[in-house]
């Protein structure tokens, strides 16, 4: 079986995991393809960092930091102290040493002419994460988020979305932007393995700025309609709010509500233009079922909540199974 | 006083340690502008790496691991590990985290374009060494050095210093090549340093890959040789060897004996077209003053080994004095 998932960071990674340990308990033969957002890409210290796709490859690669989610197990800040003695900034994005060495190997592949998506195969030689995980776009594709801002002319600022996110902790938004995602083109073998894909998921990633920037890339959204896979989403919003991270001020900010049923929405159907064939809410927005599915979404309500391995794995067999409900299998 | 001192790494710096240590107990105004070799620095995993500035930066500036007399005090190898981890050659030279933090310094100013004495100067902003530390240039100049193969087709090859220095511990030589040097300029404010200068100090630093290749870049000889200041070398070789380092191999290259006396009148006397007014032999060396002085060039025998940092002022003090008496001062 062919599986695409479009995958954030933190969330998308966790329910891979879910997905790939539910895979291989049900002896299910699979080669899952993961396209990864790469508009929170930041450039730091002359380093090309990917936030994204290192948590996805940490993650499945046993890499990854578990309580924080996102950065390496058992890192030390000794450059960055150092860096920080330099008055080197910025002083609200630290990196890990052992996290610095993945993007010393990048930015020296990048600057030797290597494509994002091949110095993203060579970091991914070492850390084996059992997918074959692409950037969305080997161009530069760069999230940034504007803010009102008494103090400018014209009273607002945009920012590079990690200074929005991790130096402001997202404060109440206006817009977003995916800057150069109009001129930006797939990376080779996302269309592909999208149009030859069995399903394509969409883990409970940020709907606006992980799945959103995917979907902003030129090509992308085309393939995910004319694919005759099954397209089935997962809800990061439950009870109104996201699990983690900052999508409710995102959704905002593009004038939707945060409600698992209004993602859904957002998203819209397949048969109606839209990219959803299928949506799952959590157990207790059990109430929002009929809403997606007068839009023409098959929605079911089940637990959400990724406490731990199994649950993901769980909601990843949910996934699963309504995708095969969908596609009349 | 105007005192100028060309530099290579760790003799280099102790040195200059001990001069600044004497002008301070000596309560001489003094600014002291060190011109440091370059021709030792490498690209590694992207990061320009310039050993000898930073050794002299380090050692000036406090930050010097005391022992091994370069790189950091109390560093770790976290990136160095991860590196590893990903395969990424080559094995045999480790850089220390605090000191990549150096490095990514340097590298992204070098990408922004700046210089790589505008680069040196933000470093040293950090360290404040106690002296004004220029580069021999700014433009690329790279020690090679040729040793036999007989599995080439020539029988030789010729590898970056730093492969054949602490990859293969110096082995014998058969050529030392400082690449680029005869289209590499001054960096600024060397040869206006050099000419203005009350004195100008040769510490015991490698005659061949230190002094040698700041000496080949076009301009510093010539500035040396019409400077009205005294030019006084101390000898890095004490009893027929190096202090440190691979001196004996590299003298043996361009055919120069390994003594205190041989290093002197490779040199050359500058009344008769060479280098020296001056030059310090070790105690044990007082056989070979005579020597020496028949070449043109006043000599005295002192004590020369670094043991300590007093024992490097006194040092430092006994080259001024020399100076100032062959200066007739």
């Amino acid at each position: 079986m062919q599986v695409v998932a479009l995958a954030g960071g933190i969330g998308g990674a966790r329910f891979l995991r879910g997905l790939l340990a539910h895979l291989d308990a049900a002896a299910v033969a699979a080669e899952v393809t993961v396209i990864g957002n790469t508009a929170d890409d930041i450039v730091l210290h002359g380093l090309h960092v990917s936030p994204d796709l290192d948590t996805v490859m940490y993650t499945l690669g046993g890499g990854i930091h578990p309580e924080q989610g996102w950065g390496r197990a058992e890192d030390t800040r000794s450059v960055q102290k150092e860096l920080t003695a330099y008055g080197e900034g910025p002083e609200w994005f630290a990196l890990g040493d052992r996290d610095i060495a993945t993007h010393l190997v990048r930015t020296r592949l990048l600057s030797e002419g290597a494509t994002l998506s091949e110095a993203t195969a060579v970091l991914c030689e070492r850390w084996r994460p059992g997918v074959r995980l692409l950037p969305m776009s080997d161009d530069p594709v760069t999230t940034h988020v504007t803010i009102a801002d008494p103090s400018t002319a014209d009273g607002t600022r945009t920012l590079h979305f990690q200074e929005y996110w991790v130096r402001l902790g997202a404060p109440d938004a206006l817009a977003v932007i995916p800057v150069g995602a109009d001129k930006a083109a797939p990376a080779p073998g996302v269309c592909e393995a999208i149009g030859s894909a069995d399903v394509v998921l969409l883990p409970p990633s940020n709907p606006v700025v992980s799945i959103g920037t995917i979907l902003a890339v030129p090509g992308i959204s085309e393939a995910l309609a004319a694919t005759p896979a099954p397209v089935v989403g997962l809800s990061p919003i439950i009870g109104g709010a996201p699990v983690r991270g900052m999508a409710d001020k995102m959704l905002a900010a593009i004038g939707v509500p945060t409600s698992a049923a209004a993602v859904a929405l957002h998203y819209g159907a397949r048969r109606a233009g839209g990219l959803l064939d299928g949506w799952l809410v959590d157990s207790g927005d059990a109430a929002s079922v009929a809403t997606v599915e007068a839009a023409g979404i098959r929605c079911r309500a089940v637990p959400l909540l990724m406490r731990d391995l199994a649950a993901s794995a769980a909601m990843a067999a949910e996934a699963l199974t309504l995708a095969a409900v969908v596609a009349g299998r």
